[in-house]
């Protein structure tokens, strides 16, 4: 199914829809999770934190969003974190230059080009504004931190533009308090804030967005020493330097020279078995090798993680080795000590980053598995059975006859130990349609038997096979069902 | 323990430090969680999903942060949400006037009052910059909002002080495409924002902070109709009005006119067992009434949850029937329609608010929880199992003779079911005491036995009791007593 088919989903059934609606100063950009959105990605940052963080013996922390503007000084985000924009003299619109001139054009600029470049191009195309035809000023750069000022003197401070500073910045009291060890993953989720000039297609492009980041610190002379490299060396991921993806195991990944050692493999690979899991359809994926043009300069070797959508491929993931880039520039400017011992030796950590897009990430779960049944006319969400944001539907076939009271104990039962769904109205044909669209594996109803032989029926979202069971077995099938693999 | 007590742990245990520390313009008010306090507050979040959110069949949802001018215009927090601060002429420094005036010469004077009255005071008592002894300048309002300009336009918006008003906001497009019926709880955990004048205590006033609100929405002419009120009509609540707090059961409140309906008096029930649950001690909480000059004055009736600590009686929850107030606000400045139909009659639904710091309460989960045994020789942090950011300890006795393997070996097997902690340095007793610290209710040890027979010894918390189990055995004990309730 479509982008257009999911965001119908998404506002009709609780996924995701814009904030402030109601109002017509609502700004691009933002966005809020209903409740069905909540649970899905509850459930997907559980998975994250099974796969990833608890596997690896990671860390996870949660800081500040405002941050101060030292921090910014030294990440160069200050400096550096800006678009090249331009502004119309007649009406007053803002665009990205780039994208203007690429769309006009069909010439592509590097964003991070000389401010005359996109000046140049403009002229030489003679190109003008979209609304009005109006002609340009000159390219500036506009910084995509939003600034804050904090209390009454409005001292200069940032909503962070991604989670990992807090991680480094907090890096040597972590460390020393949580008796580091290196190699050491230090995660964290949280949001983040872009001022974009064209915040678009809804969770692909936001303002304010959700990050899972994770920064693994280790030493640069034991890239090939990774005690649980068995564990993932036949795990096949999808690679690709310049032609089409190839499938390979981490193991050849590493013996070919495509990826540059086992202890980045070793991560690639975990990623992979983590998307798997999601339900995201992996044969659509691959790890694209960035050119030097592409990747940040302080990256030694850098991997994108794209799915294939109806829209084209998205980045779900960036996989950056960022060498001593960060602790370095930090440690510089902050005149703290950012070394540790590694044994006997004392070393400047290096950073590989598998920096995560959970907001993209959901969006590829739910297009990926949304499909039209035509033959049963109806559209079914194949949830994982543990991402679901409802497990099951505890439905009435009628409400008299004492059904209702029977139903209503059946959910009291359930629902704390499960997402339960209570639902008494409405043909019970609909209420299947509705519970497929969001997703929930199991639909129970209560019918007049059941008041006979507490018996009751299940229904199997997928198959839509039913079967009678008794209700005290209906727990443990619900909960075996839908627990994290 | 008291507060500092609390503080030496979280700091040296990794449950919470000041953000961006390392840096000299490292702001006040800005507090990080490190591992120990993000697994603290993530089972604390979960069981308030389990025991409020899922119990009452509530809708959670995850809004914007940053959020339209239009909507504060419309709440009030634009004209109304500042304090009352006053400067320095000599050395420019700024304080609240209220606190100040009450430090300096113990006269109290509501937050609310009019700026002359603190100016009064100000030249009646002869009050003067604490710092340098100048002379304040004329009192002044200071709106406690963070702006944020969006776009390159930098147009007006906020970073919201309150996660309610997305509640509110959204409340057409979820009671619609959720199917909503009245009464109908949404729910809401994030970050919210307030640029206090004097941030303090770490974690009782801060700048960013993260709250936990429900908004019940309701029939103001059914508050006596409450379908569940037998589940929580015993439940023992203690209800302070004009002199000491009072135990009684919900059901005598209401009988009693202290709690004004058994629909109040449900929630307030809800939130007592989910604070039993917590490991707060409850013998020391109140539910305190608030006067007709505390309350905000659109709440009909407000109670505070407060609880005792070292530092004082801390406000957790407030809870306020704030009437229609917010959603006619909304409705007329939107010019949306925010009635909807209760069976066949069209109401504009009255709002219940239980609005809940999350920080102060894990502030108090650990004031509560932390022991000095001096008996042991040890400080241990008494957590509910549930609660515990690490279920266990692995432990090998010493790293020589397979143990480190065997340690391993039992680690990999359980670490992705429970929060499991890997530790094979240092003398056996202080790993238990790190262990008792961070609240670990098992610790598990390899030792020369264990490569024998399969056993290892299993050492419980409080009780330091330890027996030997098979291996085979230790999973199912430790997931059957660290699950919720
Ligand atoms: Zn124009
Ligand atoms: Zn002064």
């Amino acid at each position: 199914m479509n982008y257009e088919e999911v965001m119908k989903l998404a506002l009709e059934r609780g996924f995701y829809f814009p904030s402030c609606e109601v109002y017509s100063d609502a700004q691009a950009g933002f966005w809020e999770y209903g409740p069905s959105g909540v649970g899905l990605k509850n459930k997907f940052l559980e998975l994250w934190r099974r796969e990833l963080i608890r596997r690896d013996g990671m860390l996870e922390i949660d800081g500040s969003q405002i941050m101060s503007k030292s921090v910014f000084e030294a990440s160069g985000h200050l400096g550096n974190f800006a678009d090249p924009i331009i502004q119309c003299t007649k009406c007053n619109s803002t665009f990205r230059a780039d994208r203007t001139i690429a769309e006009i054009s069909q010439i592509e600029i590097p964003e991070s080009a000389d401010l005359e470049e996109f000046d140049n191009a403009i002229i030489q195309n003679n190109i003008r504004c979209p609304k009005c035809k109006g002609d340009f000023d000159k390219t500036r750069k506009f910084n995509m931190m939003f600034r804050v000022g904090i209390g009454p003197q409005e001292e200069e401070a940032y909503l962070r533009p991604e989670t990992c500073q807090s991680i480094f910045v907090d890096f040597p009291r972590l460390f020393k308090t949580m008796r580091g060890k290196l190699p050491l993953g230090i995660a964290q989720v949280g949001k983040s804030f872009r001022n974009e000039i064209a915040p678009r297609q809804s969770l692909l492009r936001l303002r304010e967005f959700y990050q899972a980041e994770i920064e693994v610190f280790c030493n640069p002379s034991k890239l090939q020493e990774v005690e649980n490299f068995s564990e993932i060396e036949n795990t096949v991921i999808r690679v690709q330097t310049d032609a089409d993806p190839v499938s390979m195991t981490c193991k050849e990944a590493v013996d070919s020279g495509v990826i540059p050692n086992k202890f980045v493999a070793y991560y690639l690979g975990m990623l992979m078995e983590f998307y798997e899991k999601t339900g995201i359809d992996v044969t659509k994926s691959r790890f694209r090798k960035l050119g030097d043009k592409e990747k940040a300069f302080y990256a030694e070797v850098a991997f994108d993680f794209e799915v294939e959508t109806t829209i084209g491929w998205l980045e779900l993931v960036a996989c950056n080795y960022r060498s001593d880039y960060d602790l370095s520039s930090h440690a510089k400017m902050s005149k703290e000590k950012f070394e540790v011992m590694d044994n006997d030796e004392k070393v400047l950590p290096h950073v590989f980053e598998i920096s995560m897009g959970i907001d993209r990430s959901l969006y590829t779960i739910l297009e990926h598995s949304l499909k039209d049944d035509k033959e049963h006319q109806r559209v079914v969400l194949s949830l994982k059975p543990y991402l679901a944001p409802v497990h099951v539907g505890v439905l009435s076939l009628v409400k008299k006859d004492g059904l209702k009271e029977k139903t209503d104990e059946i959910y009291l039962k359930i629902k704390r130990k499960c997402d339960a769904f209570l639902d008494h109205s409405g043909a019970i044909g609909r209420r299947y349609r509705r519970l497929d669209e969001i997703g929930a594996p199991f639909a129970v109803t209560v019918d007049h038997q059941t008041v006979e032989d507490e018996t009751v029926t299940i229904r199997k979202r997928d198959s839509m096979e039913q079967s009678r069971v008794k209700i005290s077995e209906l727990e443990s099938i619900i909960i075996s069902d839908t627990s994290f693999p």
